[in-house]
């Protein structure tokens, strides 16, 4: 009799992610979703992950930007940022980076009556591969307009493409959407049976991200127009 | 002569954590910092952080909440949880779970007239170091009472606490703030002076989290009035 994870790698469809031991959860599995759509759109909806890899033996965790283009997300740093250049180092029997990449929304705080059922509502999408350096031009090219883009949506023509020189100083690493789950808490507190008397308020405060009016820069020409991709932000 | 790390760490006053090796970022050092009292601030700023460990020799990055107490940060979850598990494994020779600790704050977009110089305001703090069981009952009871006040000040008091059952249930990580960096930047765009004259719109799109009306449980009695702590978030 297969084991539950084999049963469900062989039963994945096209459109979702094949379950691996690391990414099917030991807590809360009812929360797990493998759906490429669901992936995207949380993946979609951000622009700071958390990079996950080990320096010297040790767990390191930085914040850096993202982005996707189909099943790849891309990231950028100097060349000289310490995950980049160990996803670029020496080649032999070292083809890249061994990473987690972790992108979570935190959409609501959900107050329960007992301090044990408190909980976040959230949706995450949890990365595990390979970071390897793009060193195609036109990969790259791409994957640079991905990311301004990925924060601003049509900026990236509305800026000076990188010359030589800063290309030559950006280094993008590229990791391939295999092994990947997502999470996702939603709805209001589940309280105990027993405690649904007791007089504390229970329900949910959503939070969202919001932007602020634009601030133009201090050397801004007076006039020059907030672009439309902003106030579409 | 001394190596600027050593003389950093000569230096670093009783109101600062000493900077290490991994604590010194390769890049943007002008933007570290290991001031206690600036840490704490984005510490108590946030409630999710990305917690990294090694798993089978990969780095992992989960989203959990933190709470901090003095030079003390608590996380917890289930005690059938991975990085709890690991953590509270079998004693000899393995007194916790090496772990890297982040809490991210995104503040603003920063839009130049070059790809090249887009950026994005934030603070984060970094944390290295070991986390460890908490057994004590009462570190214990403190710890679980901060984890629900660091999202919600003041809703501990106002839930029905962990009963036995609960607290059975529930494994609690200390992380030590001894190994800490926070990294900071603010401001506008910085240009190079030869794009000054190019016509994209330039400066700061600021971000913030906005909470929303609270949703009260399904469950709740009609009436029951949004507490005062919530109203003040």
């Amino acid at each position: 009799m297969p084991a539950p994870d084999a049963t469900a790698a062989t039963n994945a469809p096209d459109n979702a992610y094949t379950p691996t031991d690391r990414t099917v959860p030991t807590r809360s599995r009812e929360r797990a979703s493998y759906d490429r759509e669901a992936v995207h759109a949380i993946l979609d909806a951000g622009y700071v992950c958390h990079l996950g890899f080990i320096r010297d033996g040790a767990p390191v965790v930085l914040p850096t930007l993202y982005a996707r283009a189909g099943e790849r997300l891309y990231v950028h740093g100097s060349t000289g940022a310490r995950p980049l250049r160990m996803a670029s180092g020496p080649g032999a029997g070292r083809p890249g980076l061994p990473v987690c990449l972790t992108v979570t929304h935190v959409d609501g705080l959900v107050l329960a009556r007992s301090a044990f059922h408190h909980s976040v509502n959230y949706r995450s999408v949890v990365v595990h591969g390979t970071a390897s350096p793009v060193t195609d031009p036109a990969e790259r090219a791409a994957a640079l307009d991905a990311l301004v883009d990925h924060v601003v949506p049509g900026r990236a023509a509305d800026s000076r493409p990188a010359n030589a020189k800063e290309l030559a100083a950006t280094a993008v690493l590229r990791l391939d959407l295999e092994e990947v789950s997502a999470k996702v808490r939603t709805g209001g507190p589940v309280d105990d049976e027993e405690d649904l008397g007791l007089p504390h308020w229970s329900g949910v405060v959503p939070i969202a991200r919001a932007y602020g009016a634009p601030v133009p820069a201090d050397d801004l020409a007076p006039g020059t127009p907030v672009p439309g991709y902003l106030t579409r932000l």
